[in-house]
Parts: structure tokens; sequence; C-alpha cells
């Protein structure tokens, strides 16, 4: 699969920086760079050379010469240029929340739904940064003992915001950090909250499951983490979910997890898996991930090889 | 009142000096600051003026010249020294974990249960910082549709680990910043964890209140915040609560609280009051405190005026 012809549109950011990283860490020889009008004509590091930036364009994405293209921009970005590298025979792999949701769109962790990639019609989506480390954990929980409901409170931050966000941060005197919220609002919700909820109903295909999410950003600048009360049909020990998560793909079970230590690991850090003293068949569990990487480069490149994988077996 | 005869004992911490700055802001005029050896003969900031540190010896605290004592010192000298300036006929109102959960000692926060206050023997205790703004915005809740479960969540500055924390903070660079769990450990919980559970128990006066917590540490200088989420046994809209809560002492309703927008304040912030959509007649809610300030300096003055009320009013 080296071989493969795969786009990276919005190279210049902070997803697409992992991005590029990852693609040349796992050998990917035939890798293009796509940004906006603003960043064409530079370049990004790609190992230990470089790659030109090309003007994303429809015309460009359209050319007809990759076979993916993994999508790191905005939402309504992505509404305008995904169509684009589809109709010129890509497979998009979209990271922004413009199709998550869209019936026929695949939503999908490959730990938890890998399968239903291979369902798409053109276009794959990656979750929400918080939605897919928390999928990873509940996944094999649910499977033993049947999620009842879930309660999250999240610690994510500033790069899930953007490079430019970061660049604030570490410009802004200690002294002025605070917590935030900055999301728009869908409701009495955040949007992250909402997303939170209906993602994860669709990745899980648990279209009712009782969901309640409380968004936070926090002055860190990368790796997301999240606070957990999740309540099961059936009694899970604490000892039993922790034997479950130890034997789940891409989840490290560690006393404390913290962004710090999950940044720029591959890995979901799962610990604190105790009894929710306040539910029925409860636990509470604290994760963290890095949002980066995991949380959307790497899980965007994890489709992307599940893809190649049935495609050049199929040809 | 202002000619009361106060000691502030720890006069030099972060604690400490917030609650000489409220002292000489409400007028007192008889005050004096103690701390450990290492800081006597110094002197502090006092209104426009400044105080002579004095060591707090068990001598000097058990001198019989102090009406009240008001204690911001580790859990292990408030154990050590209380008993001392209890002896000299002051009473102690002390912030520390040493006496919260005795029998005969009173855990007071005013809004909530400011009566127990007379009944004690010596010692009043001033709650845990998390535990003081989350008590201010139960009570009325609890009054009106009947606690029933809690789980909550926090975000809390690292004023709250001293003011050496605070200077580690501003000397460590933002990309280090992490999120901690820098407590010590009681079983599968942080102390931090299980103080909350015990202390809301006591407040509130609900001895079997199911409440579950995980407690965090953030890179935010001061401020906590809490996201929280309270089953009741009755129904209550997030309309009513927001109406209650704007009766509320000491609470002021905002739409998106934050620690930033707490510090300095003498108000618990609360917002983001909304259905709790995983369980029955539940409410999810954000708050946040200035952890120095009412959750913790202020909260032992107001106590220490509880007292002074009705001792003026007994003589």
């Amino acid at each position: 699969m080296p071989d493969a012809r795969i786009g990276v549109v919005g190279a210049t950011g902070a997803v697409g920086t992992v991005t590029l990283g990852l693609l040349a860490q796992r050998g990917y020889t035939r890798v293009r760079a796509f940004a906006s009008e603003r960043s064409a004509g530079g370049h990004v590091p790609f190992g230990a050379g470089e790659l030109l930036v090309e003007e994303a364009t429809p015309e460009a994405l359209a050319a007809g010469d990759l076979e993916l293209a993994l999508f790191s921009v905005g939402t309504s970005a992505s509404r305008e240029l995904v169509p684009h590298a589809v109709r010129g025979g890509a497979v998009a792999v979209d990271k922004s929340a413009a199709y998550r949701l869209e019936p026929g769109v695949p939503l999908v962790v490959p730990e938890v739904n890998g399968e239903r990639a291979h369902e798409h019609e053109g276009i794959v989506a990656n979750p929400n940064c918080c939605t897919i480390p928390l999928t990873c954990v509940l996944k094999p929980l649910h499977d033993a003992a049947g999620l009842r409901s879930l309660r999250v409170s999240t610690y994510q931050s500033v790069s899930g915001a953007g490079a430019r966000r970061m660049e604030a941060l570490l410009a802004e005197p200690q002294a002025e950090h605070d917590l935030t919220m900055d999301w728009t609002w869908d409701g009495d919700e955040t949007d992250e909250e909402s997303k939170l909820r209906s993602e994860t109903r669709k990745i899980m295909e648990l279209t009712e499951l009782p969901i309640s999410a409380t968004t936070v950003r926090v002055p860190v600048l990368v790796g997301h983490a999240e606070a957990v009360w999740a309540e099961f049909e059936e009694p899970l020990s604490p000892e039993q979910a922790t034997e479950l998560l130890r034997a789940a793909p891409s989840v490290r079970v560690v006393d404390v997890p913290s962004p710090k230590q999950a940044a720029q690991t591959d890995d979901v850090l799962v610990g604190r898996i105790r009894p929710d003293r306040a539910g029925e068949n409860g636990l509470a569990l604290f994760l963290a991930c890095d949002n980066l990487n995991k949380g959307a480069a790497l899980n965007a490149i994890q489709i992307a090889e599940l893809l190649l994988a049935r495609q050049r077996v199929a040809a």
C-alpha cells in the first residue's frame, strides 16, 4: 500500500501536519499536500524531505489522480471540496462534521465499527476527537454488559481548535488562562455536546442511548481527557472492565491517564476504573487521548488503510 | 464587630493572604497574623498598612487574647495547633480536613446550614473548596425537589494546592502544562473525591446520598469549576431550578461560568442549567467559584461573623 496515491487536504493545519508525519512514518511515497490559496506554493515537511503545497481547488481535487483524499479542513470547506474529490474518483475520508450524520456516509472508528467503512458511497466520515477515544473504550464494555446510559465531561486541549489557537495559548500570560466553552450553541448544549451524543449513537449503533455531555476547553496544548460515567444493563465490576480494556485494541490501561502522557502516543489511555457510587451497574472512569493523532489523523489513516486493503484484495 | 480580636493562622499562605485582605476590607482593626517559624518576624500587608507575622506557637495561640482564630494551615499543623487556640478561649474556624468529619464539630456553609455553627465545642470546620460552592447550589434545589444522587467532575485551579504550586505553574513552560490528580489516594478514589462525598453528606444532612466524584487539577491559577449531574425525587425543570438559584444567597446565575470570571468575586457562578438527558428527574449544570475566596477565606469569615453576632447579642 505504500504506493497508494493519497492527497492530504488541509495539509498546513494542526491535524494535517500530524497526518503527513504519520504517512511518512508508514512509508507512503505518493502523497500530495493541498491547502487554501493562502498556503499554496509553500512547502511542508514530509519525512526527510518536503512537499509542495498545492492549492485545494475543485479542479485539482477532481483531476482523477488520487485514490484517497484525507480532509482536515473546516466544515464549510469540506462541504465545498469533498464532492469534487469524490467526482474525481477518490474516496474521501473527512474529518469535519459536514457528513458525519448523513445516511450513506459511514462514521468509522476502525476498532469499533471498521466493517462499516466499506459501505461508503465515496465518503467515509472521521468522528469528533472526543467520540473516537470514548467509543474505543465503551465498545468492549458494551459488548459485555450492554450500555444503558452515559454521562461525560471533557477536558479538551486547545489544539482541538486549531493551530492558531495553540499559538494564542502560547502567547497568552499564564494568569489569563481560563476554561472556555468556545463552541457554537445548539439549543441548551454546545454543538460539541450534541455531536458527542449523535456520533456515539451512530458509531455504537445505539440510536436511543441516553447521553449527557459537558464539553470544556482547558489550557493544555495537546491531548483531550474525559471523565465518564457509564451505566450498564448487567453488572460489570471494575476488575472485569479492566480485563476487557486490557484486551481492547488501541486501548492502554494506566493508573491515572493525562493529556501529556497521551500526547504523541497512538493509544487511548484509560484508568480510574471504579464503581459509579451514584448509580446501579455503573462504572466511573477517566480517559486521555492525543486528539491530533488517534483523535483525528491516525483514525483517518486507519480508515484509509481498511479501504486500501479491501481495494487491493479486490483488484 | 470590627473590634473583634481575630488571629489569622497561616497568614502568609494563599488562603491566609486573601483572609487578611477580606478582614481589612470589612474594617476589622484588631487582627494578628501568625505563621510558621520560617515566616515569623516578617510583615504581611493589611489594608493600607501591614502586620508583624508572629510565630504560631502553642503558647502564643493559647495566651487567651483571641476571640476567634482562623486557621488556614495544613491538616497536621491544624491537628497540632487548633487545640491550643481553643484552650486559650478562642473559637477556631479551621480550613483543614483535620476536624471536618468529627462529631461535635459543625461543618458549615453559612447559606446552607449556618445555624449549625452555634453547636460548636470550640471548633467550627470550614469545608473543602469544592464542597462549599456545590452545596450553595444544591441546597435550594434539594429543598424543592429532594436530591437523590450526584455526579461531579471538577476543574480545580492550582491555587487550591497552595502558593508554591501557583509559583511553579507560572514558572512552567506552557507546553508542559497537564491535568493532574495530585491528591493522596483513599482506596480507588482521591481523598479529594471522598472528602467531597462525606462533606456534602454532612452539610446537607443527607448521610446516605449517593455521590460519585472525579477530581482533576487544571492549569488555571485561581478559580475552581465543577460539572454536576444531580438527580431528584421530584421533577425539577431547568426553568424552576434557574428561578430557585436566582433567589439563592451567594449564587449568581450566568450563561457560562468560568474560573476567571469567578476569580475575586464573592459569588458562586452557576449556569448551563439543562435537563440531564441520561437520567430521570435530573439536571446538568456547571459552576465556578473563587476557591481562595468563597471557597475558603470568605466562608471562614462568614462563619466567624455568625459566631460573633450571636456572642455579641448574648453578651
